[in-house]
């Protein structure tokens, strides 16, 4: 028997679970996981819900799903559990979070789809190659800018791209671009966010002498370093160690924390409500 | 407007969200929060959830609710949230555990009423008495065992108590005790279970040469440090850290641990499914 | 035969371990504990030596190392481990910080003498009473500041004071005084600095939307919330906690932090060089 | 100017310190880092310490220090910093532990040298081809174990291999083979020991429904799983995880704590006192 996952986003108010746990009913649909979040301060709700039909076709699904979400007038996602999103991955010359990913992909870890990698260096390439995924080398400077923008979003409408992942991609995306795709790229920053915003985060960590550092996960926003906050991590670290060893202990605390959110965007596990995400964990 | 929370736990099967769900707009309600979870190996389901409903008498929110419950044959608690468990505390001579409870529950962090203190010594008296907490002493031997679990009983009884904690309380339980009430007996042991089950677990840990050492809060059971697990913590340790040492720094860990433990029993946050327990944070 | 604690702390150069070994020799020492760093970027030199001598004279002790201070200039300390810090604690109305320090320091956890407990509101007073610590009430406004202050130094000088604790004090020192006790003031922020200075941290750290929360030890400076960072930790938090939560959250690890941090400089584990803090753990 | 890591391990006793500071002031080395530990139940005494010094020849070095070293009848390691340890790799067919230290070499995180990974299953091989290293295929049986592990015995003297990781091989070495290398030998034991000793405990784990999970990285000694810890890690987990889930994130502690006890081996770190480890961090 198929499993679904559906998502639900929608102004609060009496009546929805009621409405859409009968039209799950009415799809014969045993539910398995369910989480639910009524926000006090912006009203919104939200609802992750896992369920079981014998009906195997998704579309027929979505019509007993419809007219609840029409009611509602909801932001709503049905996915097929088999059906894997699409994840472009973009990096620079740090591989350690390109690794991580792809590893725990390779591994059957990870429910994505990588059809494409994209970097403004050739550094990673011989990983791509070595897993059999498209690289694609889009190098930047203050001329070309747009233009390979505009390849990149040709790049994500050609392979259905659902989200796009920057794992220390070193450049900075135009506002045009973050705003064509909210909620939809995710960025890791090597910091404890929101200390230590910009660059060289490890250094700055440094020299303020802290006891534990960490990285953010975040979607990224015109905004810069103050997109909405997916996930963190941090670790404690030492007087003796120097900023390149902060840098390189800081390194897994990176890989980790992106690889968890990613997963859990691929999961459908997150809802963007304002500045704030909804994690249903 | 009242907040209300209910506990669900029957046999999994489709409807049972939907018949709720039904049961609670009938009742006026608005789900502020829901959590469920359906156990693959034991079918079992378990739900909790939040709501407000204009209904202020709680027998009348019951009455919607309970041709529902009925229909599944489901464990079944609705408390009103401004209505508290009733908590009894046991102790021996370690007052940490205790201290931390009675602090939460004086600084209105812990949501809980404490009608009575029991202990086998005269130790803890002058803390309770502080707090204004009736404290009874239990002193207890091998031949009074009998007569003060049954002194024990007919005070759970006179004070209507929900549940009752073991804050280092270093004696045994009969099982016919742990029998009567099941699942409403929460123990910290001072151990990382399963590791070093029995006495002097810090000294075992010491000796074993362990760099992490922990605490684990769980249900008590007949059968002695094997009851369902509800919480656990750890601490890093040293190797220049002798077996005092781990006790001291161990405390930290037992305190947090056992009320967290108690902070989600007394919210109703803990389902008992055989061995295991589903805890919905 | 006694224990001692000394700290040396001058300009990093050849010889200086074996001067002091040589000493410490000379006084029929034997080292149980010797931590050591060379900080490259300052070229400072920290030590803590731990030693036995049959030596119960501490000036006796004293004498012995006294050529090797001079030799290298260095700060240096000496203390019988008997012999515990003077500290001075000041409170405003939270009494979580002030509470967690009394227990330890009762339950003989903590090795440190507490003379007296100022505070700017008689919240606090009952508790100190209880444990029979010394109370002076010293309410603070725009006029009596300068007075306040120079009535706290009296305090400092007449309990001889080796460190005043700020345990959610409320007030800020004025430059004057925290230039008077440099690296003798240890305050507790209630956020992971440098993010959140200032007020009302937890209510900051909702509205960013961040996935943990934390706490931080640090020295005084006239630079509010800039001082040298001894400790911090952080509790990971969820979407569903508002600012009220988060700080009943925070408050666990406040507590837990700043007891570290006044254990650490009771045992001379801490070594101020310019903005960073060693630590011999 | 070279740097030289020392480790010393004695019966304690007054004048070590003095003897070997003196000869290497002897040596013109001036010391970056050093940590000591008396064992107060063995009266063992270790220390670890970095120096630079300009003489660049380790023998002429060694001869400062080697009247030291004859005194205490200290077991003595003298080490360039520049020259790195032999390391074998051991595995079977789970490539995480492997990819792990792998990578981490390759990005030059961690220094030590692999001239070979040994294996009873050929499923790592394109892995190791993949980064230059030889790769030998040593199939085992009840009848070719002897053989086999004369084989691996040849490959430890031909490499002149300092130490053997195993990571995540699911062989049982014979006991002649652990008592031949002893102190050199690390597993990575997939739980929280001494918890779920023995064959799957992931499943023991979920079974017993625990709150956390872990990995320990332990010197292996005849006594299966009761080998003297190095390093442990937990990561907390959930009721809705079953034996599978918790294997996959186990595996993200297990090859963390696994890198970093290799890292403190190589860094000659660990001191191995009876049944425990010293670590010096």
């Amino acid at each position: 028997m198929p499993n679904y996952v559906m998502s639900v986003q929608c102004a609060d108010g009496p009546g929805i679970v009621h409405a859409f746990s009968a039209a799950l009913l009415d799809a014969q649909a045993n539910i398995t996981d369910n989480q639910q979040y009524g926000d006090p301060i912006t009203s919104q709700f939200c609802m992750r819900t896992s369920f079981s039909s014998p009906i195997g076709d998704i579309e027929e699904v979505r019509r007993h799903l419809t007219p609840a979400v029409e009611r509602f007038g909801a932001r709503f996602r049905l996915r097929n559990e088999q059906s894997h999103e699409h994840v472009l991955i973009m990096v620079s010359q740090y591989d350690h979070c390109l690794l991580e990913i792809l590893y725990r992909w390779h591994a059957g870890e990870l429910a994505i789809e990588i059809p494409v990698v994209v970097s403004n260096h050739e550094t990673c390439r011989p990983i791509c190659e070595r897993y059999g995924i498209p690289f694609v080398h889009l190098p930047v400077n203050a001329e070309n800018k747009a233009t390979q923008e505009a390849r990149l979003r040709e790049l994500v409408d050609e392979h259905d791209i659902d989200f796009v992942v920057l794992a220390r991609y070193m450049q900075i995306l135009s506002p045009a671009l973050c705003e064509a795709l909210p909620g939809r790229i995710i960025n890791i920053h090597h910091s404890f966010l929101p200390g230590f915003k910009g660059a060289r985060p490890y250094q700055q960590a440094y020299e303020r002498g802290v006891k534990m550092i960490g990285a953010t996960a975040h979607y990224v926003t015109a905004d810069l370093d103050e997109g909405p906050i997916i996930d963190q991590g941090v670790i404690p670290v030492e007087h003796s160690m120097d900023a390149h060893t902060l840098s390189v202990m800081g390194r897994d605390v990176e890989r980790q924390v992106l690889a968890r959110a990613v997963q859990m965007q691929a999961d459908d596990r997150l809802f963007l409500i304002g500045r704030r995400v909804v994690v249903f964990h």
